[in-house]
């Protein structure tokens, strides 16, 4: 029981299996660990044999050499699992438990997590708030694409599910409670998605989709996604979105060829700062063209979720203003419609419990809307290598063979 | 009783008291008048002997040449006034009574309007959603810096104040209801001004002092305002704020100094578009500064209101972007602390019956927070050209010699 | 054209058709019509041809005899039609245009229309804020369930379908939105319906039925409808509600075999002052059961929505205190749960513009919910008693043979 | 240190001081405790000495005979404290640290503490959602009227004040943030007051005035409060209130001298079921005096916040129907006026940070408006019977003399 393995990140397009340490109920110093927080003790943790672990676009960033990420840092922030172990604090949550991790860490005892926004935890994190396991600048908790992960926190943290044969025949759809159907879910809500609402989602990866199914399961009339990917958009229109081929153009005509009406109510980006142009200009990144071309299709009154990444420091970012996180975007547009913006990360507990009750009953196909494509660990340098080729995939690893096995 | 007399813009600088033609029900064609708009009927109007009607700070913007309006467009959009004839459709608003008209235009039975968003009425402006008296590219509506004004769909803009008497003992509290009064309480409100908060608002002219004082009223722990003017500042501070003097640089380490942490919980924006430069850079126009500013000194899942003007056009900007409404912002800052931004016009019908009350209840002293100042129509050239010059005063006009006779 | 004919009650028991004036721009005396409404002048009033208009629940209560309704009232508040006159002062609604009208009168004009509070608008009814058509004490505004119908402030109240062909198309549905629709969708969103909400609605007549979809429209994981009447619940099971048969006892029980749980999330009143007993005492008239079972099966924390219609005289109630609309409420029991109530007349304009275009993008199918029935006018009297008896049908009047002709 | 002492309830308006067991991390037998609570252990708990404590109405219910308390119950639920011990889980709350505690006991773990709904915690009280410390069937938690006392899950409850001398310096301020101001404020909240409404509030003791304090720093426009007992009117004008004696009768005519109209936009219950009747029959307990009441004076579309206690079973009430807390409401009246209620106890860390801030920038004198009055702990039951007399004060227990000395 105490071996493990793991994903590494390596170099710019590399990523490996690696042998790995069994986690441990201290914060053990390693790639990326912040030294403020080696040797933190854990007594709040719990221990997860991992169910299933998602490959994340945004662990793209890291992988395309977009960050600061240093070799070794083991990846993976999308985290179900079987509860094996638990710290001598954790007192609801028990060694066998079938469990949800929500991507953000966080510690159930500081302002913002009494607020409900756990994405900006004050005390997990020491450079600035918020934190995610396995990804750069936030922290050093190891990563969960591995057989074994360990979770700070454990009683606030982990979402359980009621049953552990359903969880099982519904792993591929709850796997997703982890990051991008909150995530998405979250992009919608922010937008002012309801009952009746139009809807335009920039974007078709897997947040894109997973915003779509989102604003259908919250009553959306009409529901558009956007991409220049065929395959991509294929998918959207296989669980009854209308799509918008943005390589044609600003999707300002083919909105109005949808709707009547060359207006939305409500935008989503979920593409983030790697957004490349419209139109002619799609083969080039363009890091303003997704919230520019929203600003320009949201109706008046409006609103704009923005659950797509945008950060502070892009090593290879277009030009200057690019690599510091700044945008020219077209504010006085924005301001003359009396637009609204929501940024940041997903606070997935705010979330998490309502979509689980969704999948549990039936009321929603996330696995399906977002193409769940389950693999093995050794699968998955491939599959980080084909999703960034930008197949219309959400990779699921299952590091310990625990899915169905006729997969396997 | 069919004279009148108003003030017109005549070129960059220059404003000059006109003889211009008493109101009638039918918009008729004029400077700035959208062809679409000429020989509209409106006998749902009424027409208002002007009690007072105040200079803006938006007026300066056309005053200063930085729009396109046309020389002898009537100025004025802050209007309160004693109704002297209304039109056959007007049902409840009655002869002699004393009103507030929100300086937004609505018509009072589009969607918006149904939906409270009354600053982006359908069908008052054929060029956009929303309307403004006295403003170009408005649609044409006549000014109310004049004697008579005319107020179309008078019973749904009209805000009737209870006792006459009453009322004009606190006009020069009840006439900032028009305009600054909700705006920046709903700069306030949209930066989530509550019991608590700290606050900093961006600009000490009459809509940052209206902020403040709005920010006091929803029971904010402390609110900072920043600025330049030395003169505007000491009006800050003159009912209770802290104050900022932002030619000394940012505001972080000045804010660090009065709450003992670099950060507030809410940001107002009171500036807009016309932004100059903090610290050393203070001299120069600099279009992103206060929403750049505002980024850095508001906490972790915070708010930002932002009332003050962003265009889409600026024949004045600095450089080409700006001249189109572009504006280079540190998104990637704002996406990490999770912040929200929320645009445009103050839709003045959502607020100004609750705030008519907290004055009547003298629960605020609008009046004397932003320096109201009372003058003649023929003053008004002159007052102008000292707004301009930064002083700490708001100029309420008094065209038909309403006031206290004290003053003259 | 100048021919009219509508529904009238005449006693407990028995309504008729009769030959009634063609609406005029003036509030006609007739019976029930308040003194200080006659000879209103109504420019700004739409003449629709009515296309549908449906029997209500609420009419039952006065054609049962528990109200004072007098004798040739005109019923019918929920009313559909094309424009076929228009008053002086409406501007935007046009002739032939397809409206589907709010059952709630308001004037958009006083201080709650402007707060989106339409149910309880302070201009239509002398006696209290509130009114509808064709309704005892309501201010004496002619009912609909006519040829032809007349409807006031017609800018403000018509909601206009954008497309005729496609609104003949979906009559059924669209006949919903005047007020069971909206009615049953405010029962779910008062009591907090959401994503992932389980849900228990008291009654499957027509609008708990209505609330069952709206509840599955807002993304409830489970929603189940409890009633006596089996054709009813088997209505209720046709589209995918679990049902709990109360003549068995109280729901608890039931609840727990569905769900796991004795509890809901939120709770649905959709039965009002005419309930009955549950279990063995479900032959009987017992005005607070249904509030007081649903405070015993609300989870803490949950919210009780209440669109059934509480009176405040009951010429008809079964003891002194239900006659002047008092009840015995278990509030003990709700306190210690932290419940909250929302009770009153649902404002349909807040609601009816999302939930058309819910219909016209097909997301849901209202008028098979509620097994909608057309029939003629002269059909009515009839259908009024067959809803009597508890069938499980909305009966949908179609006074001009205007619905497809396969029905004739 | 091993000592300790503290105020017990001994029999129907009997309390006494008595020595008792310094707390332990583990939850002893004892008065009141419920057997699956016994021995639970306690790691994540924090010892403090008690700075102050006050004497709640709630606890009158208890010493009046009102409940099932047996005797030797610790009292005491509103707990301000320094830290001098913590459990070993505790992490982030230090020794030395000056702290308030929520009177709601909560555990920062299940499903209703992360929804902030710490007033229903599931975790805490093995006999219904929610507890509290020194109360009759709340789960045995040993109270707070004391030298010292414990406080579970002490990272999450505990609010810590920035600065130590600060906090002494305002402590009978901040005292209340344990109790009566957050109920008080939620309360107001819950009737939605806001800027510039007019509220009623019945009762003016401690938490009627709290209630009254906050509408005053929420921007009510009037605050009107009212009782039988003079005293307690004197006290609310003493800070701006107005005031109505309602053994003069209904409150809706002196209503109505005050503000023009018998009406008010938000309701308080700030008395509960030990109601009395209002008029001639004030002297008589009418345990539904206070809602009806409310429903009578609350305008139509307002709301109704009920922080004033009504329990499941009260072995002293009126009648057979009071005996198990049912009321007999005028719901019809409510239902007409589209009112809606929200009850029960007040989740105090929704609100403690904002209060505390209000209170440490000098936003709000809420020890001055509730004429705080600091004793011994040797005082206390002479205090209890001078509360229950109806004095205008509320009591602040010193059990350790840390107060200022010039008050000994």
């Amino acid at each position: 029981m105490s071996s493990n393995r793991g994903i590494a990140y390596m170099e710019p397009g590399v990523v490996e299996v690696q042998d790995i340490d069994y986690p441990t109920f201290e914060l053990q110093d390693g790639p990326g660990v912040n030294p403020a927080n080696v040797g933190r003790k854990l007594p709040h943790a719990a221990i997860l044999k991992v169910v299933t672990t998602n490959i994340c676009g945004s662990d793209q960033h890291m992988v395309r050499g977009r960050t600061t990420a240093p070799p070794n840092l083991i990846l993976g922030h999308e985290i179900t699992g079987e509860v094996v172990e638990t710290g001598p604090d954790v007192e609801f949550i028990k060694i066998g438990d079938i469990v949800s991790v929500p991507f953000n860490i966080s510690c159930g005892r500081c302002r913002n997590c009494k607020e409900r926004k756990t994405g900006i935890c004050l005390n997990v994190n020491p450079d600035r708030p918020g934190s995610a396991y396995g990804y750069v600048d936030m922290g050093g908790w190891v990563g969960g694409q591995a057989e074994y992960a360990l979770v700070p926190y454990a009683d606030w943290n982990l979402l359980r599910f009621p049953d552990k044969d359903q969880a099982m025949e519904k792993i591929l759809d709850l796997t997703m409670l982890s990051d991008i159907f909150p995530t998405g879910y979250h992009g919608a809500v922010s937008a002012g998605v309801g009952v009746g609402s139009t809807v335009y989602i920039a974007g078709a990866g897997p947040v894109g989709l997973a915003a779509a199914a989102s604003a259908q399961l919250l009553g959306a009339a009409a529901v558009i996604v956007g991409d220049l990917n065929q395959d991509r958009l294929a998918q959207a229109r296989s669980f009854g979105c209308e799509t918008v081929d943005v390589s044609l153009g600003d999707p300002r005509d083919q909105i109005e060829q949808i709707l009547g009406v060359p207006e939305v109510d409500c935008g989503v980006d979920a593409v983030g700062f790697e957004a490349r142009g419209h139109g002619a200009g799609s083969g080039t990144e363009a890091p303003a063209t997704v919230l520019n071309s929203l600003m320009g299709i949201t109706a008046a009154g409006g609103a704009l979720g923005i659950p797509g990444l945008y950060v502070t420091g892009d090593p290879g970012g277009v030009d200057e203003a690019a690599q510091k996180g700044s945008l020219s975007l077209d504010l006085g547009t924005g301001w003359a419609k009396s637009l609204s913006f929501t940024t940041g990360q997903c606070p997935v507990m705010k979330y998490n419990r309502e979509l689980m009750m969704a999948i549990l009953h039936d009321r929603v196909q996330i696995a399906k809307a977002v193409n769940a494509t389950p693999i093995s660990l050794d699968e998955a340098p491939e599959a980080y290598r084909e999703f960034d080729s930008g197949v219309a995939r959400k990779y699921v690893i299952d590091p310990n063979g625990m899915l169905s096995s006729d997969r396997k």
